[in-house]
């Protein structure tokens, strides 16, 4: 059976059906664009996946451009998500909502040179940096939403790496950039010795765990905040400030470090996948925004500061997956369907902070609940720590 | 507006739409079960995110485990991935199939007890040595498809950490092992003067990159590899084994290692994230999964060895989102929607491994392509290096 | 100028002091064994350098194995170290000792075999399980010294590790397992098609800083810990319980977590190195056992709790730079000169932890005071945070 | 026995030895100045331990900075060290010596302040950005051997740390920096709300295994490389260039990677710690140095290409260590005793480069000739591989 002798998605579906001698009936059932889907987002398209989508909110936000209350759509199989991060949402807005803040580092792409020596390859950092205007006018030239921020260089060995910095407006902008970073190469080839080897030299880092990008960012990177007070601790999480700073401590803190984690949260990876998942970005990007912070704060009046920091947000409001029909109404639910003078992936990001505040303050609350639950049965035997 | 008041997901969804003053009839047009969906997978539903599915292979795998040909389903967002994926597919059936290895290490949840000083610690992990039996029994009376396979202790401080391995049958089985850690905590508190401050103390690891899961697995432990001719370099990937190579060496190695990434490899998130999205897996899990390694050796007649070891694939083919509509149809085109005596998860992580060896070569050989293309056009200038 | 031709090392020292048209008159002036330091650890010898080496005490521990009061020696060039420990120690012993953990984990040394495929490669590791038995034997009869605890098995690719762990009574014992391994990897070549590549696959790990030895431990794995109480923080550290953890929290935590650093403590490398060089330990291994971990909780009381976890520290008390004179004279200031039932190594790790810990705590008193300092100068301003 | 009454290292060495009833006559025995030591370098001195050192070379070197045949000091313990080192560094001489190059980078001090909101510490960060030309005045003020060259910031919750960058002329240069930091805190307390909670945060980072220098570099950036032909590599080195790939890749790149090093080299830690502990060197500095990373290619000539990049320098030949009697003659081994346009670091890293360079060779290539031992033994058994 050649694949790609079927003309559409369900003659496809058809002959695999009878190849597998299996039905697959729901898969065929969808309302999304099949003509869309099948010439820019998927080959071989025989249907789609359906993930159910929840919605939470609303969630208060005083954001440096996020602003107002928003619903947040979800989409997740994890049974027990959308509540536990709704929980978290309650007592943020109740609290008067969350701060954020958030900074376009960038999308990068980071092409790796094979030079002839160590001082070959310092000739070519130079003359990158030399001619940093000439290459930002040639990458620009490929697309009018794209600006070059810069180029950060890297050497061992035989191998060069310039990492490529792009603006790419309200796209996640992977391709935009390849595209961008394509022409300085050829240009770099021209005016050097160097030869390109690959386009991408995982310097960028695309969809691996890394220290690089956590350290330096890439895409959005997103922070956010808020204070929990005492009463709402009580009447909403069930919880105090101790005993959340308990479990955040052992937890997040020295269980993260242990580990080997990149970065220190609870469940950062969950709220960035239901929101990723149903606004179509791309999912395997949580491979390297996964690598998130959280800090806890008691404070005196017997409330809490908690903050999450996310460096790494490859996001976008068009293009990709954004594309398609029900990912484009999860936009709208965010209102940010529509262009907004390049501000939307920053008011994204802030409001994806925000949620992931809310689903670590949730998860934290809930485990200091039953650490207390724990601890109440056996207070009868005196324990004392 | 309080979303938990509607009783069904239309409604939930009309209120939405008023209150934002916004339309959602692709979200609203779905044809998994709502029943199935907002009663075990997500809370709040207002519908469904659609992501297109396709299809690669056939792949020829001769695994410890899986055995045969299989076609893979593949949901994605990202033009070229399926296409990509096939042809490393073809590259590899064409070779004679990929092998395959897999090692069930279990799934893990990791309590962090708080105890009163360094030697009550060392009391306590003793105590969970010695009483091993007792908390196996106490743990797999929790589920008949669960096994408890080992606890390994990590302590720091006033925090001993008690990590539970546990089989779980064809289940990804997060849960199941967080009821049956749970009972086993309670018998611990009972025994001993320690405190259980979270069932899950971030040495489980889940959902985030660390090099615990990365060093001692998680879940199903997979490598698959292939030797791939000259030939077929040559007429299919459009390659050689040294041009190949060159890539693998400069890009996955010596950018992986300067990046910091955890393991090192050219796209394989991209592959684990479209075939967990198609089969109902937890995407969540991505920032885990993703810490794989690539390997490749030029071989003497011209072909190379090529090789994918992925040491945390969190799986399973009963339970969560699997028993949605269309992940489920996706296990069937796997053969995977049936039990097979526990043998499920290897066998698709075996599957799951090859497919991402064909991503890996076909990623590898179009970058190699490139960079020959590249080096030609500069072939005038004599460049050598 | 053939520097193998010289008999002594000042033979060779007035060489190079003509060749080069220099003297080294300080470098010739040494008391240790020229016939020792020659034949044994270093070739080539022209003479030595010469460190300054202090002393920090009494300290006070309450170990699983170290027992009563310590002076410390302490080979440092950095100014202010020693007096910095002091005061630690001072602190940590009037608030009636430090108490401390230990087990040996036993030296590894990890040889990489290369194999035909993976399943060849599973063969590999399934032999060397089954033989055990045999592998202990035939590497013990290497040494009367050594024991072997464990084998542990990595794969990738073609390459699989077996990383050996030994026992090796009161010697750091690298040589010894080195011996040991190569008896067994000659057996296993012998019975299995697998080839030893190198006797060190990278996976031991020697002296590099990596997540595997701190999560598995190596050499012996240590802990302290001590209540410091109020009074000791306000008259002997000039501080209070919340400012040392303001300081732990926002540098130690997550200064650490941000950078990317293995563990997360203050300055414990310093403590180790100069310990190490007093005392003939390799130097070279601070790269691995630097990656330390500090807690800090506080009391209700107004002290703290302040612990160090130190899990790879490959030091012994016999052999290597140990049977230097200075150093042995150094070793018997810690009453470790002689053998004590294979526990000198454990006894020595612990006071090694106890001394790091007067040095934690010393420089978060430190920080703190001088943050006191700054926030009074602040004080007219009223801030408030 | 209180050891701040004594007024000389003898009065407190007999004290110590009455007191525990020990001699130290060795130690006691010291030819480098006390005066010095025990005011500058080390309180409650009592001696000195020595360290045999030894001598390898003449090692070609055709840097950037560093020029000529230079033999190397090396001070250790570990017996075949520097017969190792001397035999690399041979074969890299015959080979027509080491090309290096180098950076500097500079040494790093990064404060932490503590903030009110983040948005307090976005603005925090812009007032350190806008006033950074009053900063570098206020920092250089402090010494005229320092210039301020960067402040980089990161952020998070209510942590800022403004990581500073200095170039320090020829010495390490941590207390100048640590100086010239506080002036610019206290300038930035007065300006804003801002509190410094400690004058390092842990992200300068000083003395332990981290990815932000290994990524962004410190103290001197260097690099080494060299080509040996097949000739060199068979008659000194008694392998080939296919051997050496093969154990290069199957331990130093895949036994790294396996294992979460930072970096990926055979053994260059020995090779710093030797180098620093004979010129005065911090050896708590291997923490960080020791994160390198070694690359080796196979050329068409049956030669191959090595080199070393090591990102984390943290040395200097003035102040310090440096300043004692047997350091200095050391460092005039090297012609680094006397100024040189504040180019004498860099010329010190590339040397130091280079000799590490030397130590990767030799180690490889006797890793490389046991492997070729092992084989031959098991020639009869007709393995391939």
């Amino acid at each position: 059976m050649n694949l790609r002798t079927y003309k559409s998605a369900s003659e496809r579906r058809v002959a695999l059906e009878q190849n597998l001698n299996i039905t697959l009936p729901v898969i065929g059932t969808f309302s999304l664009s099949e003509e869309i889907a099948s010439t820019r987002n998927c080959e071989n398209m025989i249907g789609a996946v359906q993930i159910p989508m929840g919605v939470a909110g609303p969630l208060l936000i005083d954001g440096q451009e996020a602003k107002g209350e928003f619903y947040i759509p979800l989409a997740t199989t994890e049974g027990a998500l959308v509540a536990s991060v709704n929980r978290g949402i309650k007592s943020i807005t109740q609290s008067g909502g969350a701060n954020a803040i958030s900074t376009k580092i960038g999308i990068s792409r980071a092409p790796v040179f094979q030079v002839e020596s160590l001082k070959a390859g310092k000739v070519l950092i130079q003359w990158a940096q030399d001619n940093f205007k000439k290459i930002k006018e040639l990458t620009e030239a490929t697309s009018s939403h794209l600006t070059l921020l810069e180029i950060k260089s890297f050497q061992v060995g035989k191998n060069v790496y310039l990492r490529f910095r792009f603006d790419t407006d309200d796209a996640m902008g992977m391709n935009m950039a390849t595209i961008a970073t394509t022409s300085a190469v050829l240009e770099i080839e021209k005016n050097t010795q160097a030869i390109c080897v690959a386009v991408s030299g995982n310097m960028c880092v695309d969809k691996k765990p890394n220290f690089l990008n956590f350290i330096e960012g890439r895409g959005v990177s997103a922070s956010a905040e808020a204070v929990i007070s005492k009463e709402i601790l009580k009447d909403v999480l069930k919880t105090t400030s101790e005993e959340i700073f308990n479990v955040y401590q052992r937890k997040v803190v020295h269980g993260s470090i242990l580990s080997g984690t990149i970065g220190a949260n609870a469940q950062i990876a969950n709220i960035l996948t239901a929101i990723f998942l149903a606004t179509g970005q791309d999912a395997a990007h949580i491979a390297e925004a996964s690598a998130a912070v959280t800090t806890v704060e008691v404070l005196n009046n017997g409330g809490i500061y908690i903050s999450v920091s996310i460096p790494d947000l490859p996001i976008g409001t068009v293009g990709g997956g954004t594309q398609l029909e029900t990912q484009k109404e999860a936009l709208s639910i965010l209102k940010l369907d529509k262009a907004k003078n390049g501000k939307n992936t920053q008011i994204f990001a802030e409001i994806i902070a925000s949620t992931a505040l809310a689903g670590e303050l949730s998860l934290l609350a809930s485990l200091a609940e039953n650490s207390l639950a724990c601890a109440h049965t056996t207070l009868g035997r005196g324990k004392k720590i």
